[in-house]
């Protein structure tokens, strides 16, 4: 006899497939629904249809958006541009309230050793929108791992023939960090990028 | 200007009511589900809502169950109850494959402290299906803990003027485990309990 029954083995079936969700957590989040008031079931329900119906890419910037284009876009004086490889980093660095440009989403980075090219991620819609001019500044704000760097040397060597200011995120070691505890990448980046007081 | 659009906003919040999801699991999850083809996130929406409309309380046991009466309760012999605190219980005791009689589910557990008294758990129930005959043994299988031990004595001083033999699962030390690492409540009850051999 199955231990589950349908209804409820199903609903565990569909959690389990969420990053980082094994069988008893699953469980755990079928068991809350369960004990959710049909209101709440709906709404939750609604919500997941609601984000596959309602969400789509900015036509501009790639990133996230309920319109054709985004409210970043719609707002923003775009002379300088944020590159980065997912729709996520906008919001890790759009929680900072410290840049007030624009944004270019890659959805990908290079990896050869994967099969992705420059031409398998989205590096033409940021051509474009540089040859309509008024973009001071792009930065590269690709993950400091090999792929994101490779990225941000492709398209800076891209860049600055058309006479554009490319920069590139600072890398050294993290604030609160004591200098024993850093990693050594890290450190001896930070030796190299040092700074003059 | 708020961080996420509004419908990824709303699926982190829903997501985030789940037991021990915090707001950086809740954006993975609300991402996954981005990610998901249309069908999927489909499938997802369903399964809660599904959840909600086709689950209800087995009205002999008090189980999770699709019909009036669970699979359990149609199918087993009835000369053996198991009494749980919760439908989750029943799981875990299925899992093993050790018991084949039927379950009752108190749906909590004697808690003064709680204001929860034997009226606010489902023993009347099991009284009712106990003065119907043909049970031999009642087997207490709620927790180890406070309250599943005053529980487990309340019910045990109702049935036994009935001569019915009342069981209690097993407590002690778990196998695999050093003595020197089982914790003391448990040694102390390995000794009281101790078996001849």
């Amino acid at each position: 006899m199955k231990v589950y029954i349908e209804p409820i083995g199903r609903l565990i079936n569909e959690f389990s497939k969420l990053p980082g969700v094994g069988a008893k957590t699953a469980q755990r989040f079928a068991y809350k629904v369960i004990n959710m008031s049909k209101e709440e079931a709906l709404a939750f329900s609604e919500a997941i249809i609601n984000v596959k119906n309602n969400v789509r890419y900015c036509k501009i910037c790639g990133n996230f958006s309920e319109n054709d284009v985004c409210d970043i876009c719609k707002i923003r004086s775009a002379d300088t541009i944020c590159v980065v490889k997912e729709p996520k980093d906008v919001i890790a660095i759009e929680k900072l309230n410290e840049f007030n440009g624009v944004y270019h989403v890659l959805h990908g980075t290079i990896s050869p050793l994967d099969g992705i090219g420059p031409n398998d991620i989205n590096i033409k819609g940021l051509l474009e929108r540089i040859s309509k001019g008024g973009i001071n500044e792009v930065i590269m704000a690709t993950n400091p791992d090999v792929e994101g760097e490779a990225t941000a040397m492709y398209i800076s060597n891209l860049l600055k023939p058309l006479g554009i200011k490319v920069s590139r995120l600072a890398h050294g070691i993290p604030i609160g960090t004591d200098l024993e505890y850093a990693d050594e990448v890290s450190l001896a980046r930070a030796f190299i990028d040092r700074k003059t007081l």
